[in-house]
């Protein structure tokens, strides 16, 4: 007997509180709070107005609902203090079935944990398909979360209760994520493909134009043609390109997708994320027979890493005229070049110009991508609307002091490359924090062939500093190269300094950024605004038409280039939903 | 026709001025206010009158005074603006005899420091011996400065004209440091020998029990022979023994000495210098047949430097007991134990305990050694007096956050391990400048496997602190040890803290402080205290008797375990007199 949301909106307070019963672990408060802000819009945003109650409750109620929470496996599962749910969950992970010696480190984990942190490991055992982790799963887990800063730790378990409560939500409502669960199960499937050497290590790697990324690009071909698209191909430099055309031949298109390559070692839903989702909505219209009065082009780029070769967002670039000649001689590390790849691949180099598109003949160009960042994670946010793509600048900076004894020189007679570092590396932190949405890192640092008792003659170091428009970052680096040269006057050191990167902003246009807006609120959900820190396909389209990417909320403090990468399909459903609100704009605005 | 100081000080101000006449190039004024301090009590004390006059003048005239020299052979050669010193002494430097090659070589350099600094370069280029450097030393020296901070090399070029100066003044005085001379050459006698692989590089290295350490101790026992030393023997660990023994056989000794051995590519001076300038006072007093009632046990040691093997003070440990026997299985790089090469050198390890003295048989244990740091040169003065050998404390640190995306992770959510860092070493620094006389530095740093792109998960540093006495040096490891915990708590990063050294301070006994006091006012000299913050063998004997030691000033702002390690013949004839002052004093006290 599953509830609905109109039961719930309409119910009596105690009615209500009855229908959300169980959900926390011993605190029924958290829910029966929750309802006070009916009536709810969606499931989604039911769970919105629960996670603020509680990260409005303050650390002490927190801590009681984790303490709340059993012990993984722990001496509770025996006794009657457990929730039906908590045993529940607890079995489908396999936890009530462990070896002696799988019970016998259970409980050293339990025990180092809760000595560090004060209260139980929560861990959400459903995982983020809601189908269950393994045991290893598990395990690495608990291993991982062991180290964390007990104050990050705090809030990684309130994030799994929530996950947990999630689930139980669903199951109460009768709901599954059901395109969210597919997609999903899309990226595990196509993760299936790596490089070589990478299989063995269970590492994902798709790098330009390898059997692996060529039997990528192959699946996704399949896909497209299982979803219904009207027409498929892979074009001269490996994009695949799938069309669902409109109701009338001359309608213009609405441009999307993202990247199929991977970084080294890399998680399953960075760049793939953005052409699954756009390719799901279409299966839904072929699937119902629906045409709308614009096409729809998704692509799957076929390089935005720079992993193989140096030419990064080639397969974009190649959209926007931007692909350059001399990049087919470069060469990999095995010494083969681009252009041989391409052959070797059965693409046809001279065929490239053709890539290129007529902007006219596009509404615009959207990409959803997993963020990459912890900002949606850590605010209990599934999707968030981006901004621009912020604007960056690099450089590497080598100060250079003198090299002294550290016992016989006094500190005022010192020239200490590595203490005029710091002050930079504070006053670019500094700098960056001061605008809010600016960003500043120094990511290489070296006093090289430095000694315990000598003072640091040189130190190198990298700076990264972005912002969501150039005007922004301009300022920023202006104050803080000010500050390195002002620093290194008043130490007496000198300074050597190479701009390494230089990338403009792409704000994303107001008109398209409104329709993820309208997209996100039809949800449910609060409008989370965003720059993105990393760069994206849609840098590349923007030079030629309007763009506005959606972020989807990536777990793990929201780690990307790396395994740990990973998002419910609960945010990829309402990803789905968010893309298909967004199609009905245009269709209706047409 | 030679001035004598008696002279010099009776003589009216116009006639003592014309009797200084010349030595500041076209500057007059200088000795003439420095005139106003007579009576000198010394050509020491009349330099050292100038050297203030100079300081006390302010840059402007400073730069003046610089730029009154000529260009190294400049155009101003040709000229009559060159006064007749300065022809002279770039005639003897062979600069007046250039190649076209050299002479083009010469004005590119002359250029660009004129560019980069605004004076022409000033150099002594009689050097530290008076006895003229080399064409290829002058290239080198030009080269080196020209990447030097405008602020520093200012004031070398000052350094420069005081040398210059002073040679001057010999010569008007008709004065050579004749022992200063002899203990210069003999440094560079015994600098002959260096271990294999370095004379090919030219490069100065002497390990434990290796043929050119032998050799080295050979030649020193050959020189004790004719100083005049009544006794000398090698032994057991290879440190180099004479005695010269005093009036009546039950007397007590004088202990002093200091270390031969050498770090790789060293310089010439550091702990030989310790072990010539007794030496050479002994050999004064066997030349003039007398004794004192007070023996002088003159010692090299063996090895002090830790460079082969991994034991330190390993001579004047064995002195006090503390040789370790393990130390004997320790093996080098060749995998050669510590006792073979014993066996090798032909030394019996098993007479080791013998080398131990009874601290009875001693008044105490005085040192001189070169400087190794920038004060006495940045002062200008020769001779300093050491109040104590720091005491140290050693860390490895590391510093452990969250690395994550340098573009997507907001400054307010970054756990950087290296801003962390960069705040721990302002407050080490700032804690130990507080002090005045402590110091800290962190001398290795780094982001391992750091990318321009990721925020620093972790940042490793070691961190060096020293202080004169144990407590002061306990309070300021407490300081930034409580610094470093609070940024960590606050940043919400980790660290691991690892102590990696733990030395006791040694200060020197405050009356044989006092005997180096009185034997520098001998001089004429102004007393200057400072702590060493080097290690020394009197650290050793420390444990047993008293001990305090002499500092003379090193050249190239006190450089040292480097090749540029120097001293003038002048600043070690006054050692040799103070050491002399020092003898006399406590033959006195007897």
């Amino acid at each position: 007997m599953s509830i609905t949301l109109d039961q719930l909106n309409a119910a009596s307070a105690s009615d209500a509180a009855q229908l959300l019963d169980g959900l926390y672990e011993h605190s029924p408060w958290i829910a029966t709070q929750a309802l006070a802000m009916r009536p709810f819009r969606s499931l989604a945003h039911l769970k919105h107005c629960m996670v603020q109650v509680l990260a409005n409750a303050g650390r002490e109620a927190q801590v009681v609902l984790i303490r709340a929470h059993p012990e993984l496996a722990g001496k509770a599962m025996a006794s009657n203090t457990l929730t039906a749910e908590s045993t529940n969950e607890q079995n489908k992970a396999g936890l009530t079935q462990c070896s002696p010696a799988e019970l016998r480190r259970i409980g050293e984990l339990n025990e180092a944990y809760s000595d560090k942190f004060g209260f139980p490991f929560v861990l959400a055992v459903r995982g983020t398909r809601g189908t269950g982790l393994t045991k290893a799963q598990i395990f690495a887990t608990f291993e991982r979360r062991l180290l964390d800063h007990p104050r990050f730790e705090l809030h990684e378990c309130l994030r799994n209760v929530h996950r947990i409560v999630e689930l139980r939500l669903n199951d109460k409502f009768g709901i599954q994520p059901a395109l969210g669960n597919d997609v999903w199960d899309w990226h595990d499937r196509l993760a299936a493909y790596t490089d070589p050497g990478y299989a063995e290590k269970g590492q994902l790697t798709v790098t330009y134009l390898t059997d692996a990324h060529r039997a990528c690009a192959a699946m996704l071909s399949g896909q497209m043609r299982e979803c219904g698209f009207d027409s498929i191909h892979i074009d001269a430099v490996g994009n695949v390109v799938g069309r669902y055309e409109a109701t009338t031949g001359s309608a213009k298109a609405l441009l999307t997708g993202s990247h199929y390559d991977t970084v080294r070692n890399a998680g399953k839903y960075d760049g793939r994320l953005g052409i699954y989702v756009p390719m799901a909505c279409v299966r839904e219209l072929s699937r119902t027979g629906r045409r709308l009065p614009i096409a729809i082009e998704v692509i799957g780029f076929a390089e935005e890493e720079g992993q193989r070769f140096k030419a990064t967002l080639l397969g974009s670039g190649a959209l926007i005229g931007d692909f350059k000649s001399e990049w087919l001689e470069q060469r990999d590390a095995n010494g083969i070049s681009m252009r041989e790849a391409m052959q070797h691949a059965g693409l046809r180099p001279e065929d490239i110009p053709s890539v290129r598109r007529n902007p006219g003949d596009y509404l615009g160009f959207v990409e959803v991508h997993i963020e990459q960042g912890p900002v949606l994670n850590e605010l209990a946010l599934p999707l968030g609307i981006v901004t621009s793509i912020t604007g960056s600048m690099r450089y590497a900076v080598e100060v250079i002091g003198t090299a002294c004894h550290a016992g016989t020189t006094p500190m005022n007679r010192r020239s200490d490359a590595a203490a005029a570092v710091a002050e930079v590396i504070l006053v670019a932190e500094a700098r960056a924090t001061r605008d809010g949405n600016s960003v500043a890192t120094v990511g290489q640092l070296l006093v090289p062939n430095g000694s315990t008792n000598v003072v640091p003659g040189r130190c190198q170091f990298t700076l990264d500093l972005r912002a969501p428009t150039d005007n922004q970052r301009d300022a920023m680096v202006t104050d803080v190269l000010a500050a390195l040269d002002a620093i290194c006057a008043r130490r007496q050191v000198a300074y050597t300094l190479e701009q390494t990167m230089c990338a403009s902003a792409a704000p994303s246009a107001p008109a398209w950024q409104a329709r993820w807006e309208r997209a996100v609120d039809s949800l449910g959900l609060p409008l989370h605004h965003m720059p993105s820190g990393a760069g994206h396909d849609a840098m590349k389209l923007h030079e030629v038409m309007q763009q506005a990417m959606l972020f989807v909320r990536g777990q793990n403090s929201g780690i990307s280039h790396n395994p740990l990468e990973s998002t419910t399909s609960d945010d990829i459903q309402l990803a789905i939903e968010a893309f298909s609100n967004l199609l009905t704009q245009l269709a209706g605005e047409g």
